[in-house]
């Protein structure tokens, strides 16, 4: 994964994880980390993990040589991937990721930004009280409407216009995209561990990308991802009011009509249409070239070509004729 | 249609249409068009359009002398209506449309805009940071909450009050109208010409009117109109986070309920009251007295006096009798 | 009900409130009302309220000496309790308690707010353009983000996160808080008597409290109450663009997916998990250990320990078995 805004402070040992996790039954020979990565992103120097029988099958094709795993589920990995067994592997991974990107678990507001007019990009049309924070980029012919906070970690391309009272951090914003008023884009995703006293946050080492030609209606919300990007294909045109959850990713040509909702690590195919208010559940794959009528709800994969309506959505023809 | 703010740059002749759009076949007298309206609203001298048979009726009826419409639909054109055949109506009308509303593409953050406090307005009870654009008149005994941008084109009765964070632009607010916090009313609707590579916008050159004794809750988006206004009748309330989109009609005394979302060109009317969470879908005509139940999706047109719940939303008593 | 926010202008006696109702048949002894409170929540000295057969049970256990009633419900009051009875049993209480609480009515911005360098916070850190009313109380350790408004009458507790761009106002936020941007906490709720004229309001007395260790996301609107408080246990998590409605009270270690709505008056239990886009009609008690599915509609009571789907929701097994 792409990863240019949270600084990377590995390499880690392997030595250093059993010791740091508390793992008794230990490889003799150590072993150097240079980053924590997903199971088919994932680098031989690099440590995965694998908590779902549901990624079983990129659990087989990684090329990590070591990774997080339950025992109900290291058999699944190949011989080249040798299992480091943790009863908790999502919390494992949190701690693991966390070594490595510190800056990655918390969310706050960004206490370094400047008025424009005092930042190197006080020549371009902006409104009033804009902000703009560290290692920020913006390309030429921007707008950047009133109020609008661009914090740290965000490159803006060549003729991006963005709206007022909008928000911008952890981001990747490519050429011709228009986001509008309102929105708040790259904050870190709802994702936690459930514990009884305080819940427990998981780092988020993911950003947001938005690709050309984009438009992203008022009022959005989009997550930058947990441990991959969240992530909108080229010329998707986004209505008011829609949520994109973390590590959701979205194809060209597509388009979301409002108040649609995607929950987290879904991927959605080129040139879908989504209808109004419809949601998604997480960890879905919709292929290219759906259609999702308005206000469906849809709970399983949908393959290529297909158009789905109704809760569970199903097929579209199907749901009209039990529901005339 | 009543539009105030986008200049017509008419008129413009039936010849230079015909070059436009590069037509062959042609009459051989020209004609001086003034505008370009909707079926119902055209005059004798205006350019209208016809795209779906959706609107067979309008079209019978339509006064004006020249349709921009298709081969299929020609013939449901009066006799005192010469149709002008293209091949894609809609793409042709956004075209002529920009020729004579060319302010009414692009929906840019007004840069206009003065600190309330260098405007006509500094008299009125204000809070901090409030901005105000060219051709803005705001009555008396009103109140703007604070960061709140009253963008360009935008008149403002007596006796309203605006909460904080909220945008306006190209829109009417009549007397005692209450907008709360963090709306954005009357950007450019969410319409638009799918293109691989870029899609291509069509103009808005419609506006918002909200009347008299409404009340917007937080969080709304209402978008003015593409055709015709986006239009909210007498004393209608709106809850919180509802999206309203463009060319949509609320008649009067109307209650939405928080999170509706109401899709383009329909039709609300009288007394009609809309639980949380339910969806219009677009181009319907929901009568007077309805009843719309909270979570219900509506796909079809509904009767004045009736009560409707589901998805799709049905009579109510059949609906619940079916899911006791 | 803890109410530190509205001052009580009272007492008010028996036949004051006879006079101003315009109530014939009187008591012949007069009697000193302190306050107006809900049947559970109301001492003998004060004045509740009983409108709805639904609150049969609350109304033969209060404490209070008189109750505004109608003439069907008088019967389910105790004996030492005595009958009020009124046409519109809301819209005498709603006159009352205007009466006791004449600040509650209106919701305008808080126009007494400094900026907060010039308030007793300006050591926290804060982000430009924020914004402080009176009678607000900040704890130690917090952040305050970009062009949030703190207005009058909300305390905060210690190690808080505020995001940008939100609004609070009338809200007890206790310790170890985070609310994220684009927020609005504690404006009145959607509570009116509808009038073919003029809609009139209700006032709202209560209050926002979110308890330790909550999260909110983005672009949440959490109405206060209007006769009890809207409440949050702690621990809970709130997704991005959830619509918390007035009175609502949700228990601890709660996790609630992005945009829910959760209607006026409903009781959600500890350890519930409500899926993205679920919605809960109003006056409704869900149980304990609850998880409401994803796009759920949910239109009954649910008991404790139930896994729910579907609209309207119903037992999950069930659900899945009919919608193969």
């Amino acid at each position: 994964m792409s990863n240019p805004f949270f600084e990377n402070k590995g390499p880690i040992s392997l030595f250093e994880i059993y010791d740091f996790l508390k793992i008794t039954n230990r490889k003799e020979n150590n072993f150097i980390f240079s980053d924590v990565q997903s199971l088919l992103n994932c680098k031989k120097d690099s440590i995965t993990f694998f908590h779902s029988k549901r990624y079983k099958d990129a659990a087989n094709l990684t090329k990590a040589s070591f990774c997080l795993t339950s025992d109900l589920l290291k058999d699944f990995l190949p011989k080249t991937c040798e299992p480091i067994i943790v009863n908790n592997v999502l919390n494992a991974v949190a701690r693991i990721t966390e070594k490595f990107y510190p800056d990655s678990l918390e969310d706050e507001f960004d206490n370094k930004v400047l008025n424009i007019e005092k930042s190197d990009y006080k020549n371009i049309i902006h409104g009033k009280n804009v902000l703009i924070g560290e290692n920020v980029k913006i390309g030429s012919n921007c707008l950047i409407g009133h109020n609008t906070i661009i914090e740290k970690n965000v490159h803006i391309g060549d003729n991006c216009k963005i709206g007022s009272n909008t928000i911008i951090r952890n981001s990747l914003i490519n050429n011709n995209v228009s986001i509008l008023d309102n929105c708040t884009i790259g904050k870190k995703g709802f994702g936690f561990f459930p514990n009884n006293k305080k819940n427990l946050r998981y780092p988020h080492i993911g950003i947001v990308i938005i690709n050309e030609n984009c438009e992203i209606g008022c009022g959005a919300t989009i997550d930058r991802g947990s441990m991959s990007n969240t992530e909108i294909g080229k010329n998707s045109f986004l209505d008011n009011q829609i949520h994109i959850a973390h590590n959701v990713k979205i194809g060209e040509n597509t388009i979301i009509a409002g108040q649609v909702g995607i929950a987290g690590s879904s991927i959605i195919g080129n040139n879908v249409r989504i209808g109004g208010q419809a949601g998604i559940s997480g960890h879905l794959k919709i292929g290219n070239n759906v259609d999702i009528a308005g206000g469906s709800g849809v709970i399983k994969d949908i393959p290529d070509n297909s158009r789905v309506m109704g809760y569970p959505a199903k097929n579209l023809r199907e749901f009209l004729r039990e529901n005339k």
